[in-house]
């Protein structure tokens, strides 16, 4: 098993089963080609015998340059609970660090219960939103009308 | 009117119209927030009296850091024909040649006529792609199954 920085030549594989990794929902159109094509120095995959395990896309702001933003993060169905996306998350740390970030932010849905877990988990913080569903601190209508997200902030 | 670099308040203004100015097309899902957020000094509004007019969302590669990619380009269907899709691009050529960028890509639809004119008027290059779209050579599957793409570049 290796930890590699994505080429663009991962993409069709990734997006053939991203719908299916999330449990059959539409989330091949938040992924198009261009994080595999313009973030590679900082979007990693794990791979076994030549296929896909798990990836994370990530990149550096270049709104505020001391921060990372992680945009997707997927694991094989087969292949959870192994530790595979903290170890993403490490290599994405690792990696920006020396770029010179200190803060790694990222943006999940209120109804993704693991993610929420997984980055509570990590050290994230949730940042203060302007309502709360299930006890979770939500910025109402992020994504546009009827897409809240919990926004997670963490030091690195 | 005046452009302007984006601010990530500008996002439900926008993210509420996007659809429409597509003719119905469902394109909020490839157009997250974080593009407001993050990529704010190569990304362009353009507003009159407070209402948003146009705007364009770029970045610059940082897999070919001498790489700019426009994202979206929206204009207001009352706006049209008036050369402000152009001011924008030529706005974002302005800002990223100081960056180090020499090159500019985009992505758009086969079914997109008007932009393939468009970016085809602006000196653009199609790129060869594996098929042929009415002419146009098209990259099969270039954001997943059934998603083909006319991928263009130019020198600025």
């Amino acid at each position: 098993m290796i930890t590699r920085t994505v080429r663009a030549s991962d993409y069709p594989e990734v997006i053939a089963v991203i719908n299916a990794w999330w449990g059959g929902r539409n989330m091949a159109d938040m992924l198009p080609k261009l994080f595999f094509v313009h973030f590679q120095n900082t979007s990693f995959i794990v791979e076994e015998k030549g296929q896909i395990l798990a990836f994370l896309i990530g990149f550096v702001s270049q709104t505020n340059t001391n921060e990372g933003y992680i945009h997707f993060v997927g694991v094989h169905p087969d292949h959870r609970k192994k530790g595979m996306a903290k170890c993403l998350y490490e290599t994405f740390f690792g990696k920006i660090k020396p770029l010179g970030c200190n803060t790694v932010r990222c943006v999940t849905s209120p109804v993704n219960k693991n993610s929420i877990m997984f980055h509570t988990n990590l050290g994230f913080q949730v940042e203060q939103g302007d309502s709360e569903v299930e006890g979770i601190s939500v910025h109402t209508n992020y994504d546009g009308k009827g897409e809240s997200r919990v926004l997670f902030v963490k030091k690195v």
